[in-house]
């Protein structure tokens, strides 16, 4: 099978002259329905070798395209009307996508939503070996609760989204640790529950006994220009520093202000530092190396995933940081560690290793075969979770 | 400027002979970004006449449309690419909809997305003049808890939302009444808090002491062809009644073996029939009058909203439903009254007045100039929430 497919790309390679064959591998055929489809839909669909096939009907169009992971690849047109074809192999776990369809980028109506790259947007799984971590298991299962509360800094209402653990009511008397968990630029207080199964991840840590049972509070860390900070006219690069300074203030004021006292209020937290966390990825790790170095008296763990790393020289300006924080992990995709891109501050494994020599309690982990992507991220919080509040 | 666009449109008309103008009147340019669409986007806009506004980048296609109300708009493509183009005026409240690109009928990238008529896809908010009862305001909020749950009756886990009203982390002391609310047919278990925001509702109402404080658990009603019915082959009419005989049997299973238990054991529920109450939406309303006639030692308040209604003959038949049920409440937009397709099982007026002579605490409620549509059911639940749980 696989080599008729191969002798047809070289006989259309021969006698058409195009040369779109030439880097072609055969398509393995075991496409199966994406986990991550609407209800009853066929189309997205995954093969084995992690190639995304789709079908759309759009029976005028000129010109269809599958867009993900930065590259456009062309639809074929049946005679019925359908459009269909498949991308390059990717990486496992979740990715964003989109179509084109005779110039308008629109999101795939068979697939499910999700909100990154600042929209609401085709997702799709490709399954991946470990994917068991965050699978959903018939264990004791936590809620996700949305929660509505007014927020003095912004002179408004927002919204977070509220894990609570299996037990959290079942025995009313017991209070829980707290892990305040940020989105990447371009996402909200949807992504660490909707792309992430951080919910899943946690019941099935709970269920083996592998993490302490904690609360995880997900709120909307997106920044607007910082007030009083030159802005650059519209076309224009900005001149002075990127992101700008004091970018991350506004957030930092909320969270310190408005959301910790709430979430105090409202759940049965253990309130003292002691028992208080902070994550995110991407920019949410920039958030919390920020908002944790200027604030150690109020966290005790701290993880960045892909976003950057501690260094001695943090250590040597914030000398509370070093004393007071119990845990520094920072995680990265292995293909990200080739890109200086996403080396925010220097190389993070070096980094992590001197303020591990310096006397921190610091952990450095690779995601192998993953790019700045959920999986990274999953798996990242999976690590993270099992060391967090260990050491009270 | 009315006048001046409606001299033009007669211009056109008589100069280029088409009719397209005839039927038109001029369009109020007051357009504003709907309340539903996806952060920082300008499109779409909703004008002071209820007009849809779309937009949208396709510089390539031939055709666009903007499908709304089961009415489909052609769109004009400026110089720029940009296909934009406007409806007739809409109904006040929310609406489905979705955009035609060459064919492809697909979500417009600008908006919110929401489940109904079997996919995730565009909605609109036409404002209404009554909209403060479903506004988000500064009033203490309940949470809506998504809940993951193990269901024996489907040997599969299933997902329910549970609203939870303002103070149930408070006072853990405290027991409510709890209320079981089903979407639609094509609808699914996030309807009634995303389309029908029936958490803005509760907290409003709560806020004002206008209802008392109940749980709210909305699952999914969805239904399968039932087991030992014959089923129609493909491209076939159904010879038999439609739905299918027992087509409301595997939930209704599921509602009293696993859903009920399941809520009873999780929350501080007050667990007696008299704390409990049935109402649904079209197929959610067909779903409450069958479960509720079957089971009235289970349920004590009754809403049908758009679904049918109950007749003598109901009454005379199950005996204890009239004995039991405290409260029956059905509900109708003014639209659907003229609209014989959702009178199933009669008048629906006539039918409550009849049920009320026989001695029933029987409501009919009409919503003014809506169809069959969200803003019937967002105005039944407001009005249904103020009677519940009231006379125990």
């Amino acid at each position: 099978m696989k080599q008729k497919q191969f002798i047809f790309f070289i006989a259309i390679q021969f006698f058409s002259g195009v040369c779109f064959a030439q880097t072609e591998k055969a398509v393995v055929e075991d496409f199966k329905p994406s986990s991550t489809n609407q209800p009853g839909r066929e189309y997205p669909q995954v093969n084995s070798e992690g190639r995304v096939r789709v079908r759309i009907f759009a029976p005028e169009a000129q010109r269809v395209q599958l867009d993900i992971s930065a590259v456009k690849y062309d639809l074929v047109k049946d005679t019925g009307g359908y459009w269909m074809g498949e991308s390059a192999p990717q990486d496992e776990g979740f990715h964003y996508y989109q179509l084109w369809i005779d110039g308008a980028a629109v999101p795939d109506p068979n697939s499910l939503y999700f909100y990154g790259a600042s929209r609401w947007g085709s997702g799709i799984e490709v399954p991946a070996k470990d994917q068991d971590f965050y699978s959903l298991k018939n264990v004791p299962h936590g809620q996700v609760r949305q929660h509505l509360y007014f927020s003095k800094t912004n002179n408004t209402i927002r919204r977070c989204y509220v894990y609570t653990p299996p037990d959290y009511d079942k025995d009313v008397n017991k209070r829980y640790p707290v892990l305040y968990l940020q989105h990447g630029g371009g996402e909200d207080e949807t992504g660490w529950s909707n792309q992430g199964k951080v919910n899943l991840i946690m019941d099935n840590l709970i269920a083996e006994a592998k993490a302490v049972p904690f609360i995880i509070v997900m709120d909307n860390g997106t920044w607007t220009w910082p007030e009083g900070v030159p802005r650059p006219k519209p076309g224009e690069r900005p001149s002075g520093p990127w992101p700008p300074k004091g970018w991350a203030d506004n957030f930092m004021k909320t969270l310190l202000n408005d959301i910790i006292p709430m979430i105090d209020a409202n759940y049965r937290t253990l309130s003292d530092s002691k028992n208080r966390a902070m994550a995110g990825l991407s920019m949410g790790g920039m958030q919390t190396r920020i908002i944790t170095l200027a604030h150690p008296d109020v966290f005790s763990y701290v993880g960045v995933f892909s976003g950057g790393s501690f260094t001695v020289e943090d250590l040597n300006n914030n000398p509370a940081f070093k004393e007071k924080i119990k845990l520094v992990f920072i995680g990265y995709g292995s293909r990200e560690l080739e890109d200086r891109r996403f080396n925010f501050g220097g190389d993070p494994k070096e980094n992590t290793e001197a303020i591990k020599k310096a006397g921190m309690n610091a952990h450095f982990y690779v995601s192998q075969n993953t790019a700045h992507e959920w999986q990274t991220w999953r798996r990242s919080f999976f690590q993270f979770a099992q060391l967090v509040f260990k050491n009270n």
